[in-house]
């Protein structure tokens, strides 16, 4: 793999979405073995059991683990926020990166419950994306470096990675790549967000329906919707989300925004995301929209809507409680229970 | 209260029934102030907000705990189940308490990863109870005794109940127990259980059907439901569940059989499971229906369905997130982060 800090350009990044691995069939195929000696009975575990199996499948090895996850939260600023599309002032991204760094956030009790690491990217926030409602958010070398930054954040030897953002109007920003890779009204793909108002949210639809317009000739490449109608914080996802299949790391997407970044990659190389489990469903509406485009069925839906990679990290809970069933329960030979039909 | 041990009458059970104690209305207050001031949109953490709040209002206090979550499993075998309504022997039932007690279950593994105690009650599994679609399952004071020794599990200090079963056959119980409440063909209510085929389902819900109509004289009075159709493990949690209450010690239901058990204490005062929530959707199908008919919606559906505590335990899980992020997270002030609207 070109190292990631060198590259510059979108051909660079579609050079590398066509080099992607394969999950490990092998590893796959261990671990439904095992399952299906656990003392239980068939499939009893639910999705549970899908989750260990992907686990083992990416991490290409049977027991897989969840010992120690990495969550990386990229945090950007994003022109559109200054037409009043959220209920809080650009200046909060920064507040809630401080804040972050203190520990203070929701994304850091999680981490902490869950003995994560959690690093923090800030990028650029005195500078702002382009108000994609009049111009490209960002040009192809900044788009193409935001990506490479996202892939930097995947070091070696993470067994899960939660990815996650923080950006004042990025549902915005969201919306905005969902609209332009999937086509319909903005109203289809565009929410609350942090909780704004009916007219506040007309006007937000009226501004994406704007930026998609403005930009329709160049939507057919999902990396020029990324550079036009998406942020920083978003093409560092998408960047995250290429690394991380090159290390074959298994990923956990989080809410509306990190999806919509997903979608990028899914749009550019659809078997592309295979190594990427959605989290949870946002209450935000527009997500449960998205999962459909992808074909991805989130793990939880508890109307969460906090992005910051809160539900990722809720998230890779569920992935420990799959990890600790799959590799400490007793088979049955070895506890000595009765199968199925079997006479005690 | 009256000593549990002493428990040998209905009458007594009505007693207890009648006299539970309410939620902290003040405590709850107070969550759902701090919840407000945390550093995150008003509602952002969905359920998690509510679960912190239901936890404050049963504990009695801000902060809530979930500590050391304490989970009791059930034993009990159905006479029942000589009539093959399960994919297993029943002797799988006392098979799967010595795993349970050598550790290795699935509910095992959960409680290790939730840092949880874990008990686990066998309930005379040499003496089945009657084949309900015959006599009645229990007489009054075995069932009542029953209750009482559910009861006697809920020790004072547990921050939070996780309650489960297992009983080979226990899932044409719980399908009688809804019918014999809430009416129906029992086909409404009967589904694979741990996997039989559409043959033996449809055996299984004759059974019921017939139980129903062998009882129906009775089944206006849910301790006589019990009685007539349940079990010891499921007497046995309904009991735990009114002494939780009396404790006032939030409880999480598991599945399909579990649920089952807290209706019968619901159709005697639908109050009485208010401090109760449901940790997870079964893939029972019957648990839909009853979630419906006792008006609560479980956290998360993740196709579970094996019983002993392990949807409760996992449910746990997202207890300990949401107390984590109420507890730990800075408030707006705090952090020095704008609110909506303000000016940073």
């Amino acid at each position: 793999m070109k190292a990631a800090k060198t590259i510059v350009s979108f051909d660079e990044i579609r050079a590398l979405a066509k080099a992607l691995p394969a999950a490990d069939d092998v590893a796959a195929e261990v671990a439904r073995d095992r399952q299906a000696q656990l003392t239980k009975p068939a499939g009893s575990l639910g999705r549970l059991e899908e989750v260990a199996v992907w686990l083992a499948a990416w991490q290409g090895r049977n027991p897989p683990s969840v010992e120690r996850p990495y969550a990386a939260v990229f945090a950007g600023n994003h022109g559109i926020a200054e037409k009043g599309v959220s209920a809080y002032p650009a200046a909060v991204t920064a507040q809630m990166v401080r804040n972050f760094i203190d520990g203070g956030a929701a994304v850091n009790q999680l981490c902490s419950l869950a003995n994560a690491d959690l690093r923090v990217y800030e990028m650029a926030l005195n500078e702002p994306t382009a108000d994609f409602s009049e111009a490209a958010a960002m040009d192809e070398e900044n788009c193409a470096k935001a990506m490479a930054y996202g892939m930097m954040a995947v070091e070696s030897g993470i067994d899960v990675l939660a990815l996650g953002e923080m950006g004042i109007a990025n549902t915005t920003a969201a919306a905005a790549l969902c609209c332009g890779l999937y086509g319909g009204p903005a109203a289809d793909w565009v929410g609350p967000g942090t909780g704004i108002d009916a007219e506040r949210m007309a006007e937000k639809a009226r501004l994406v329906d704007q930026a998609v317009a403005l930009h329709r000739d160049a939507l057919g490449d999902p990396l020029e919707v990324m550079r036009r109608l998406g942020g920083r914080e978003l093409a560092a996802i998408a960047g995250a989300i290429l690394a991380a299949r090159m290390a074959r790391t298994p990923v956990l997407l989080d809410g509306y925004a990190c999806t919509a970044a997903a979608a990028v990659i899914h749009a550019l190389v659809p078997g592309a995301i295979d190594h990427c489990m959605v989290s949870h469903v946002s209450a935000e509406p527009g997500h449960k929209r998205l999962l459909q485009r992808i074909g991805k069925e989130a793990l939880v839906d508890l109307g969460m809507r906090l992005g910051e990679a809160s539900g990722a990290m809720v998230a890779v809970l569920l992935l420990k409680a799959a990890v600790a069933c799959h590799n400490g329960m007793a088979t049955f030979a070895e506890a000595g229970v009765s199968g199925p039909g079997e006479d005690s």
